[in-house]
């Protein structure tokens, strides 16, 4: 695998192509062009200041007669975590005002230059994480974004590769009422901006078990609801099934005054039938925040969820943290190499698919980035009147195929000489 | 649209790029590299004389302790119709010996370098498209290859575009006797090869009426059974639905001795559950024999059928025509355009998908090709083993979701503030 200093894709046909070339392959590769989105200046100023990539497209539709455009803007967020994540999990999630944190031990040092610490008014805790993404959305506020979606697990170093317990497991909240809720609440109203907020959830209603939740957040403020990751991987380093089991709140469609948007968490996005019982649920928009590493997955990167948004006619926004975390202990990977204490490159590379099956470029590889995506919501009926893939999906046959299939006794339908 | 001169993605990028970017670029967009099969000279030699294409790629597996490696060598046929579409039919199918062709008329001037008319062995009946293909098996046979698959309704013109039912449905042929059945089983024999031949079939058994049919022949050359278009397209010219319904044989999967095949036609891989059922009931390589063009779906091209290898732990064989048809009367599109004679370009660009998201570079976008895949089928289990998309994929969930989403008042799952 390609060290990560390799920025992207974009950059190295942009950098070696001739223009008539470049302008094929990107069509094969990408689609219909998107027009670039013409952002602030001071949204740039601010993104260069707060050392993150910001990019912004608009996927445009067919005016129609009796309905005007449907247009949104959506933010999609991809960042490393600030701290190491051996720091003390207080100091990750929620940096304490100093006059509270000394009583408790020397301040730790927010000397990563990407987060420095100082107030921003969201009340008494911030956090490392809290304070980075805040700067973010402050700049998708700037550009207009109406939807915001943070990476899988966004207040916490991806940590299910260690199978430890402690620690991590402290990273986990309410999802109505914890800090990392109340903090996106003041983002949404404060900006009028839906935030879909992956979190570690504590579930103190149910056994105080986990789950890996996404919490939706209206622009009112008020907490829309929360849907939970239905499939949990077991592959190489993402040991997730050792913290949460399988969601259980079904295809939630939330509707917000921007469009009807779903949360499909990370290894869902390997599982068509998730993404289309979002669709069918009328999702127009289905975000897939992930947590996912080169060596294993980055050539599915660009397939699963461009996939997704052509079966189903409608918008995926595809999100991936940056960075190597390293932690404390060592671990195995099940793969029969040595121990080690990281979990190797997470590739960035978040990007927007389209219905009509062209999609953004991709952002950095290696940088922390906004994605502002400008949306036609009427592009997915569009598309569907042309395609008509749900039309045509026979899916009365398909629920009584699957219903045989799943019986122990079922005999696959195999033809032979 | 790039005209179709514009010869393929992979010959851009290896003109232009750096070797470092180079390998780069590939590992994105193909994953692990496939090697190059070391195919024969006398079959390049061939493949120049004829005036196709040849590539060979082996995509590998990990060594297992119980199983020894089961390498399958795949062959997947893109070709343009020889003759012109409105030549008489007979001709095109059924190039008649000249004393028998005489009687009915001048012989048709078999005069493209491609389809020389010169007899071949198996029997007085053979047709330009015949005879075309049969040069192309035997370099496939030259090459070793074990299971070969032609492109949708090969025989013929994709002539649905006109929605003229004269001539067009004279190409279909009966699926169990028809004289290309019969021409397939010589085939077959000849070169103990199994092979997939999807044609216009015509059901003498149920009121003549016509589907959308893959016959699959084994290598003993016997029919060992056919398959259906089980999706039907009504976008842009691809009118088919005026021609044949959805297909009503269900999923099967044909065991021959080479390995588990299924054959997904054409639309039907724009349908997630279609190749789920066919990965279901058991197949390790889904064909899928197609015809497409540039303007509609160039840019699903390579996501679908490549998604549809990763989600389903298979090998997926995507198979598209090329060249451009004229129809002897004009026609519509649907989309406000002036009626005209063509179909516009069939792009080509067969390529075969591993369920390790690697993928064989495609074949060219403008010429006749053969693209010969040698598979490990260990492949398939050994990805399943690590990604487990069918342990994790809660098909009893969807099975019950979806039996509630087509019932006439199911309300979708949307939340509201």
């Amino acid at each position: 695998m390609a060290e990560p200093e390799w920025e992207s894709l974009e950059q190295c046909l942009e950098k070696h192509l001739p223009p008539a070339d470049l302008r094929e392959v990107k069509r094969l590769l990408y689609g219909k062009e998107t027009r670039k989105l013409d952002l602030p200046g001071r949204a740039f100023e601010s993104a260069a200041e707060g050392d993150f990539e910001l990019q912004g497209y608009a996927f445009e539709a067919a005016e129609e007669q009796l309905r005007g455009p449907r247009t949104v803007r959506v933010g999609l967020v991809q960042n490393r975590i600030p701290l190491p994540a051996d720091a003390p999990v207080a100091k990750q999630v929620r940096c304490f005002r100093p006059e509270i944190h000394t009583r408790a031990g020397p301040l730790w040092a927010l000397d990563t230059p990407t987060a420095p610490c100082r107030p921003l008014g969201l009340g008494q805790q911030v956090s490392a994480l809290h304070r980075r993404i805040e700067s973010i959305v402050e700049v998708a506020a700037m550009c207009g974004v109406n939807i915001i979606c943070f990476q899988e697990a966004w207040t916490m170093p991806f940590a299910f590769c260690t199978r430890e317990k402690l620690p991590w497991t402290e990273f986990a909240e309410s999802a109505e009422d914890g800090p990392t809720t109340s903090f996106c609440q003041k983002l949404a109203k404060k900006h009028n901006m839906v935030v879909v907020s992956p979190i570690l959830e504590r579930d103190g209603e149910h056994g105080d078990v986990l789950w890996n939740t996404a919490v939706v957040i209206s622009n009112s403020g008020a907490v829309l609801g929360k849907t939970r990751k239905n499939h949990i991987p077991r592959v190489g380093d993402f040991n997730e099934s050792t913290y949460y089991m399988e969601g259980n709140l079904g295809h939630p469609v939330f509707q917000t005054p921007f469009g009807r948007i779903a949360v499909n968490i990370c290894y869902g996005r390997h599982h068509p039938l998730n993404w289309l019982l979002y669709s069918v649920n009328g999702a127009d928009i289905i975000f897939n925040p992930s947590a996912t590493i080169g060596a294993l997955s980055e050539s599915m990167w660009p397939i699963e969820a461009r996939n997704a948004a052509i079966a189903n006619h409608c918008f995926t926004c595809a999100i991936n943290r940056v960075g190597k975390e390293y932690f404390p202990h060592e671990f195995t990977s099940g793969d029969g190499k040595k121990a080690h204490k990281d979990f190797g490159y997470f590739y960035g590379s978040s990007y927007v698919a389209a219905p009509d099956s062209s999609r953004t470029p991709g952002l950095s590889r290696t940088r922390d980035g906004l994605l502002v995506a400008e949306l036609n919501l009427n592009l997915c009926r569009q598309v569907n009147d042309v395609w008509n893939f749900k039309m045509t999906g026979r899916y009365d046959m398909y629920a009584r195929e699957l219903a045989e299939a799943v019986k122990p006794n079922y005999r696959p339908h195999i033809v032979k000489e």
